[in-house]
């Protein structure tokens, strides 16, 4: 599998990844919910070279994460907003910023916290589940394949072959399913 | 800034991408969480180059994220096993995944989905704060400096100078912070 090729994976996490797995993106991003919204403030900001800033936001505006929106006609100039997409980005940055703070600092005072406005507390960001609110434990989930994954395991059982392992199943699935398309696109 | 210096930035999401910002960094991680430990595994998961692979575990285990645990003596064998600092990473990959599902499925049925074994249903991740327990919206969180960004603003007015702002603030006191650390280090 080419980096360029893993939105086609049947893995939620590699289609986001897909968008914003490069380097600098996520950075971006953060920005971006700090108020950041013009190129040459973004760029002070990382200090990237433009070209590779360019290339990155034109890759998020093309996903539908930020918006290109006009705020000078002559000369015509352009700034960056998130979408309601981007702005769902929230939670990833939130548990990532926090990720940061409790293995990286190396023992320093953290450089920002956050204080939770309804309560007045400094809050950290915690999984809870959606359907009944009690804290999200990763040992106390269980996956459930969707269809796709499904009828291909379906295939396996049929044709008797190996059933691989639950990371080898996506990409096998994803292997399978993109050579379908393929085939379907070369007969149209 | 280059890349490889945004560990030094006082900013958390920064310090976290350092280590798990590379392309398909996540990805591996990913794949330990669903029980992959060995290398050829993760090499047959993800398709990547044996060399790039070797390289992004080798950076996972140098920042502690995983250890090499030698399973077979002869010949010597080692797998890759999640530590807690791993482990630590469960929110980020839930909430990553979350956001595909919601925002990169174009429509299709999610691959996977999971279900919370403590009430039975399908359930998605949620934050909430970790000191009231309410949901965590980010329009409900105020940024709380930290000391060193905060003795920085000091030293801006002290000087009479231009106080950026809040992303610029970072990069600016990240490099201040940087030269000073430099300078000292000559001293020695």
């Amino acid at each position: 599998m080419k980096w360029d090729e893993i939105d086609q994976q049947l893995c939620s996490v590699a289609r986001a990844l897909a968008v914003v797995g490069e380097r600098w993106t996520l950075l971006i991003v953060r920005d971006a919910f700090k108020g950041t919204r013009r190129f040459d403030d973004f760029q002070r900001s990382l200090g990237v070279t433009r070209h590779r800033l360019a290339e990155r936001l034109n890759k998020l505006v093309e996903h539908g994460v930020m918006t290109k929106v006009p705020y000078s006609e002559r000369p015509r100039r352009f700034e960056y907003r998130l979408t309601r997409k981007g702005l769902a980005l929230y939670p990833v940055l939130a548990t990532l910023s926090d990720w940061g703070d409790q293995w990286m600092a190396d023992g320093a005072p953290v450089p920002i916290s956050y204080r939770h406005d309804r309560c007045g507390q400094i809050s950290r960001p915690e999984l809870q589940c959606s359907a009944c609110g009690d804290p999200l434990r990763p040992e106390e989930i269980t996956p459930v394949l969707g269809p796709q994954l499904n009828a291909y395991l379906d295939i396996l059982h049929e044709k008797r072959l190996v059933i691989p392992d639950d990371s080898c199943l996506i990409s096998e699935a994803s292997a399978y399913y993109q050579s379908i398309n393929l085939e379907s696109h070369t007969d149209e």
